[in-house]
């Protein structure tokens, strides 16, 4: 723990750090979405609106790609100080996929798909645990939605301890839709909640997503209206709640244990 | 994240934390040993033997606390460059409990005990996950070693989502000896690993202490070889492992399904 602190403290006066998913300064910025990188959000500070920078909004506004205002502070903290001239691209270590790969991932396995979908989980560490996680538990993807979602970062792939590349994930611009999509397409849709059936007592098999709620706040309102099943995990303890990461981990496995003692 | 990040950096050149786990100075430490406060372990500089600091480490090997000879930049770094005169005492956020106290637990619950060992988990993060995830999952206590394992700091506090202070946590000098102990009080002990047998065909129903293996190597041979059996997830990616609090939350949840239809 006090390595990796340390070492971020030793970049902030010496050169920016080597992050392949970071890209900063204007001309870097435009060629990184010539060249068709998968741009995960582009960082701009706050009210910073001269040419070049207008035209990347509109590059990336027109790409589908989140624009963020920002301090500029932030910027500096992001490439420790690099000279960032008001834009920073965050890349995605891999390009996101589509639905349709999802499905036709668990069709080739010649099993019935098998979906997580994260409801704003924001800290890259759950998120990378999650795709580990789901990756071992047989899933054949992920949906994540646009905004209030980790980016797929550097960091993210480390916790999946390379995970990632073997997970197809998929962005969507909004949840509740894609929800509907995978229900047109014959998949139950479950998530983990306080007031829930008990995950151990229910069938689990089949077509079927779970929605993991993000780490303050669970799943929203309308993302659960949204749900075929409710599950809960019972809690004997006088705690209310467990890691997502770790709450997810185990329903994922029981959806795994019944898929597989029903062979 | 960023800004938990952007918080670190601007005590560098400020005030010190507040962090009540970090006790600074010669004369603070020796008051917190005269107090009796839980102290986990003591940071020395390296190299350091004057009067006082021979004292205190004379003291803390009095206690049974670990003394720790490091770099005197990481002091500087542990307390932010606060007047640590060389000497640094991490306390636990709360007493050490016995593995007496777990097992009087179990009995005035009236349930069969239920124990983690903990084998070198490093972690913070990790350790307050498991800690958070034992309590939910209905253990009576948990068992660390005393070296090579996260002390109950306050990241770990945090991390467990205040589980910590509903969970004995007793600390051993030899873990294996520990295990000895637990076998001759009619436990069954059980560790995960790659070769076992699938986690959920397994009786894990009556007294039983589940181990878990550190973030990079797992349970040590040594440890293993004092199981009674050993646990396996089924991995079925290409990723071989999980992260070590979602594993051993699966398996803890397992065996508290178990438990729950054996009624």
């Amino acid at each position: 723990m006090f390595n990796d602190n340390d070492k971020s403290r030793d970049t902030r006066d010496s050169e920016p750090r080597e992050r392949d998913d970071i890209i900063i300064g204007r001309n870097a910025v435009a060629e990184a979405f010539r060249s068709g990188r998968a741009v995960d959000s582009l960082f701009v500070a706050r009210g910073e609106r001269s040419g070049s920078v207008s035209k990347l909004i509109a590059i990336a506004k027109d790409k589908g790609v989140v624009v963020k205002e920002v301090d500029p502070k932030k910027l500096d903290f992001m490439c420790a100080h690099g000279n960032h001239q008001g834009v920073i691209a965050q890349c995605a270590v891999k390009e996101y996929s589509e639905i349709d790969d999802i499905f036709a991932l668990a069709q080739q396995r010649g099993e019935s798909p098998f979906i997580i979908i994260c409801d704003e989980i924001e800290d890259p560490h759950n998120f990378g645990a999650i795709i580990r996680t789901a990756e071992s538990a047989g899933a054949h993807g992920i949906i994540v939605p646009k905004r209030r979602s980790a980016p797929l970062s550097y960091a993210v792939g480390k916790a999946s301890a390379g995970a990632v590349e073997y997970m197809p994930i998929a962005r969507v611009g909004n949840l509740a839709s894609a929800m509907d999509e995978l229900k047109q397409r014959g998949m139950w849709i479950y998530c983990a909640d306080m007031d829930g059936e008990p995950y151990y007592g229910t069938d689990l098999r089949g077509a079927i997503a779970l929605v993991i709620g993000s780490e303050g706040y669970g799943v929203g309102r309308l993302i659960k209206e949204k749900c075929d099943f409710c599950l809960s995990l019972p809690m004997k303890g006088k705690i209310n709640s467990l890691n997502a990461s770790v709450a997810a981990g185990i329903i994922m496995y029981e959806i795994s244990r019944q898929r597989l003692l029903d062979r």
